[in-house]
């Protein structure tokens, strides 16, 4: 689902990909565990629970997918257009552009004296000017255009390698609530030690990731049992 | 789900707010509507899609809200650790970072001389020199701590409203084949409003926006309905 990930500038298309890994098989391992375990409490048959399961992670790992794909094609058309408009504002306003230059360069802490020398030397160049505008007033870096696809792909099936994990307990088992407690055992590991790589990978304390991670599934699929079973008892 | 949003440095909080409604409703409308949808092929009973949609619905919702909330929760954890190293490094190693100004200023497109008058004077207080180093060299703005709760509770509050539109169609219909019918209509009506009226909101070609969102419903939808009903026949 979507959560706010700040996108640090310098990653590699390596730990681009394995932050789409973690998007992917956190949210797949999530969600078609809760909704499976919040229908093993309503229905009979564990037939049931799968076809509900499977038709979740198809529908979730599209939304994802192409909503990636296309919210990354939305931002390579939005750069584009905002450097032509950069372009087209300091060639029709220079004076306007110039002065938020300034206003950026003081806002660094720079003196009056020093911010007129760089002012001039930043304005030099088309190129350059507008580089500049780009990144540090509108706050847009480059986006590559085969990043979009790329990242869809791999989102899209990593979602639906998590979502296979909890569902393949119903596979293994008679009934539904055995389902429910084997998917529960396998679902929760999962979460715990991607949790844990997912904190080392990041720099933040590993067994907090673990138990955050595992937390979020538990109590999702606490909270659709209850609501599944409230509502089918009626 | 887990697009990429680029998060423009100086928005405020009712923009912030508005985004959260996006994200909330955009895959609060699709993922349960496709997985009803699917359903709807495979299962003779409208309470089922029902019990099987609001399952989804919680699961989701809090998923995407406490990820969202703990995200938010690691981000001013990541800031606070960055700043203290930021402080301990001015302290021990000067030189090394007085160098990183530098370049940062190259890359930006300075002459030596300029760059050697504007590094004395952004390195001259270190709380100026650390908040240089923080958004520049590690492109971090300081988060509001107050965002994450905010946040959290406005996306999961915006999916489980979105969740709840193609799932009242099944409540007003009595098979599961004429709630698949309203809900379609009512769903992609609704995907096509929110997806022109998303795009004006971020300049984006509005018809355009409301199609491709209308189309990734649809998809998602078509997808799920095949799967579940091929797997229900096996």
């Amino acid at each position: 689902m979507q959560h706010q990930h700040p996108h640090p500038e310098n990653h590699l298309t390596s730990s681009a990909m394995l932050q789409d890994i973690v998007i992917g098989l956190s949210d797949g391992l999530t969600v078609p565990f809760a909704l499976a375990a919040g229908l093993s409490g309503a229905v009979q048959s564990s037939g049931l629970v799968i076809t509900a399961g499977l038709a979740e992670v198809v529908a979730g790992s599209i939304a994802m997918g192409l909503g990636g794909y296309l919210a990354g094609r939305t931002e390579v058309e939005h750069y584009a257009a905002e450097l032509q408009r950069e372009y087209q504002e300091i060639a029709e306003v220079p004076h306007v552009e110039r002065a938020e230059v300034d206003e950026l360069l003081q806002e660094m802490g720079l003196s009056a004296a020093t911010r007129a020398q760089a002012v001039r030397e930043l304005t030099a160049d088309p190129d350059q000017w507008v580089r500049f505008m780009m990144k540090y007033e509108l706050g847009l870096e480059k986006p590559d255009p085969r990043q979009a696809p790329k990242s869809a792909f791999t989102i899209s099936t990593a979602y639906a390698v998590g979502g296979l994990i909890p569902l393949s307990a119903y596979f293994l088992t008679a009934t539904p609530t055995e389902g429910l407690v084997l998917s529960a055992v396998m679902t929760l590991v999962c979460l715990l030690i991607f949790g844990y790589l997912k904190s080392r990978m990041t720099g933040q304390p590993p067994v907090w990731g673990a138990l955050k991670m595992a937390g979020t599934g538990a109590l999702a699929a606490g909270a659709a049992f209850l609501v599944a079973r409230q509502f089918e008892r009626q």
